[in-house]
Formats: structure tokens, sequence, C-alpha cells
């Protein structure tokens, strides 16, 4: 299976830390060798690195670890590719604009039998079912409203379409627009909020600890959100099955409320 | 002014001769330091290298002069800021889906008192007057067809289009769907074809030859589009002012037919 990372901050971060011990799971501590990407919101614009090779042995990874670009909203992808060959036009994460912003958007799982008819507005490049999945959404979106709605609007109409998509089969993802993320689970994905008082962090990938003390002030407030918990000595919180979360200035703003025995 | 860098070949070719003249344009032998960007296609896929900072001093171009991507399209762009701030979201060249394919787009020139209603289908994300010239072209070509037309019929759409623009002021561009690549004429643009026999080059910004004998087969065919030559021992072709051009495999397709007395 693939592995997402996002990151969600009030400030803009670094995701050095964190994408140490997530790159390592790409051909090393796992098996994603079939490709990798991030994408880094640095205001109203995004970079977006993608390589078709294992993250290990990537010159554009080593890129990413020696070069500490600040963002506030961060996604990156490790790739198992399971529909559509490895290649670059079927790399995540994908990019579309969307009510004159850059919308970025990453999926770990499978849909099956998930395919649509061209859209208006977005139309998939490569061969994925990720990104006939993330067209569809923004499709549907972009018809129902010409501008951005309210956020409370926009969850609930994303929460809408992921239940149906998820019907498909397994679809954990992370979108982002620059401003929020948004991040669903269907089988595996965790998140974590650090704020003050920052402590110690050690990679379960890696034997590297971080003193996020010595590299904050108290006012920084991070979501990191992924498939598995990054570090061993943190409390990560796992989302429930079917669960959509929204994360802004780093912390969830809004959530799926889910029964109590779910 | 910019800078416009483009590359269209019948074989996947790497670009980095003429990228280490291109970048030096790039705050070193000219004063373009307000970010550069160059994108790579890859099949369908595309790879869009951006920065905010000059190309001179840039990781980003160092990863680009020592990873010898092979690509068949190509487009780089160094900015001089006329309109719009200097940040990642007005950093050319700029990206947008159409009919199902990537299409790139960077501009060197200036268009005054050119605005728009936001489009159905393409919106600016940032600032400048290149890409609402973009998003406006791409508009004009989306409203119009719902698939890909026939190339004779893409082309003159274009310089319907184009003709408008240039009415503003300078609109010199690139433009590249990962098959064909369009060049655009108001003021600079120059190109070369290199195909068999093979001959050494010599840049005009560096000290550097190339025998491109030694790197290519005699089946290879590369078209270089320029605003102002690379080369000091080769025979450049100046475009004329208003002239559109339309490369495919290495060498134009079709372009403009100029009055004699252009």
């Amino acid at each position: 299976m693939c592995q997402l990372l996002g990151m969600n901050c009030n400030t803009p971060t670094d995701i050095l830390f964190s994408f140490e011990g997530f790159h390592r799971r790409g051909g090393l501590t796992d098996h994603h060798a079939d490709g990798w990407g991030i994408a880094f919101f640095e205001g109203r614009g995004c970079r977006l690195l993608l390589d078709d090779r294992s993250s290990v042995e990537s010159p554009v990874a080593h890129l990413v670890r020696n070069y500490p670009i600040k963002s506030e909203n961060v996604i990156a992808h490790i790739r198992k590719a399971t529909q559509g060959e490895v290649n670059l036009a079927n790399t995540h994460p994908f990019m579309r604009e969307m009510w004159g912003k850059y919308w970025i958007f990453a999926h770990n799982g499978d849909l099956k039998d998930f395919t649509v008819a061209p859209g208006q507005y977005y139309r998939p490049v490569g061969s994925t079912d990720s990104e006939r999945a993330f067209c569809h959404l923004l499709e549907k979106l972009r018809t129902r409203w010409d501008t951005q709605p309210e956020l409370d609007e926009l969850f609930a109409a994303v929460q809408e379409e992921a239940d149906t998509l998820a019907t498909h089969g397994t679809f954990n993802f992370i979108l982002s627009n620059g401003d929020i993320l948004l991040a669903h689970c269907s089988t595996q994905l965790h998140y974590i909020v650090r704020q003050a008082p920052f402590t110690k962090a050690h990679l379960v990938d890696d034997d590297v600890t971080v003193d996020f003390s010595s590299v904050t002030t108290p006012y920084d407030r991070v979501a990191v959100i992924a498939t598995q918990p990054l570090t061993d000595n943190e409390a990560w919180t796992p989302f429930a099955s079917g669960q959509l979360m929204l994360f802004r200035d780093g912390a969830p703003l809004l959530s799926t409320m889910m029964d109590a025995g779910a």
C-alpha cells in the first residue's frame, strides 16, 4: 500500500524531520519503490516535486532532504502501483486549479471499477484510479459552486463525495488548497498536533531524534497526518474508518462525528 | 526583459548544454534575478521545477544542471518582474490541464491593461499579466473545442488569440502540451534546428563547447527556441514580429506566412 504524509501549520515550517523517516519507507524500510512526490505550498504558489524512481535513490529526494523549504501545507506520497503503470503522469500528488487556487491531492488505496465520463472542468492525464477520483471530486465541487463556499459547506460536500467514492474500495486521501488541508480515512490514517510545550520526538524508521522545543516558538502549531505514525514516543490519534477531518492553522477545525460504536 | 527557452525533439534529449548558458542569464551575465522555472515533459507527465530565487544561486538549478532529465519538450523561463510581486505563484512556467493533457506556458513581455472576467474553465492563481493571458488563451480554446482539434485548426485559433493579446503589449511566448510546441514572437525570439550532420556548438554566455556528433544518433532532431541565440557559432533564425510557429518531432510543422516586407 502507498504511504501518505500531510502537514498543516500556523507558521511556515520545514518538513525535514518527518520526511527523513517517511522517505525511507520508499524502498528501504518498506516496499514502495514505484515513485514518489511532494507538494509544498508557499503562499498561493505550489512547488510540486515528482519522481518516478524510488524515493531512497531519487536525486529529487536528496534535494528535499537538503533544502529546508518552509511551508504551511505539505502533501507527500510514496507509491506502490496498483492501477496504472509506473511513470511520471501516474505519480502523486496531482495538481489542478479550482476557484483560483491550486489543489493538491494524494491517495492511498485502490478503487475498483471506478470509471466516469470526461468532466467539463477536470480530466485525468494519467491512467490511475486516484487521478480519476481526484478529477471527479473537483468536478462535483466545481459544478456545485462557481467560487469557494464556506468551509462547513465544502466539508459536507467532500464528505458526501468521499463516502460515495469509498464504496469502490480503499480511499485514504489528503487534499489541500494551501489554506486548509482535508484528510479522509477508509482504512489507515493517523495524526498528531504538536504545540507548546514542545518535546523530543524519535523516528520509527531511523535512529533520529529532534528536540522541537529548540526549533519552534511557543506560538507554533503543526498538525502531521500520516498513514502510520512516524515517531515511536508520541501519541498519534488514529482516524476512524469513514472519518474526514479539516485542518487549518495546525489544528483540526472540522471532523466527521463518528458513532460511539465506530 | 525575461528570457525564454524551449526545446522540442524527436527523441528524449537532455537540455544540459542549453541550460548551462541559459541559467547564467538569471543574475550573472544578465539581470533576471526574480525567479525562474523549467518544465520537462516525460510522456504525458510533466515535471515542473520552480524557484523564486535567482537561477544562479538556486539549489533547484543545481539539481537541473546535475541531473540529466531527458525530455522531448522543455520550456524554461527566467523572470524579470514587470507585473506581480516576486513569489512562487507568479513564477513561470504555468501549468494547466486541457483536453486530458498538461499544457505549459511561459511569457516574455508585458501586457498592459489586460484584464478579463474569471473564466469558466481556467482562472489565474497569481497576479501576473502572463498567467491571465495563459488562462484566457486556454479558456478560448477549451470553449471552442471539447476535445483537441486538428493541428491546423488549433494553430489558427492560437494565432488569432495571440494577435488579439499582442495588441496589449509585448507577447513573446512558448506553449507546449508535451507533443507539440508553439512559439510566438512579438519582439524577440530565435530558433535553430539541429540534425545530422551534427557539429560543435559554443555557448555565448560561458566558455563551453559541446560536440553534438558525439552525443547523438543520425536520426536525432532537436529544435531549440530562445529569446536570444545561446551559441555564437551556429546560424539561429530570428522570428518575425507576429509570427507563430508550431514544432513537432524537432522541426517546424506550421508557421505564419509572413509578408515579404515583414
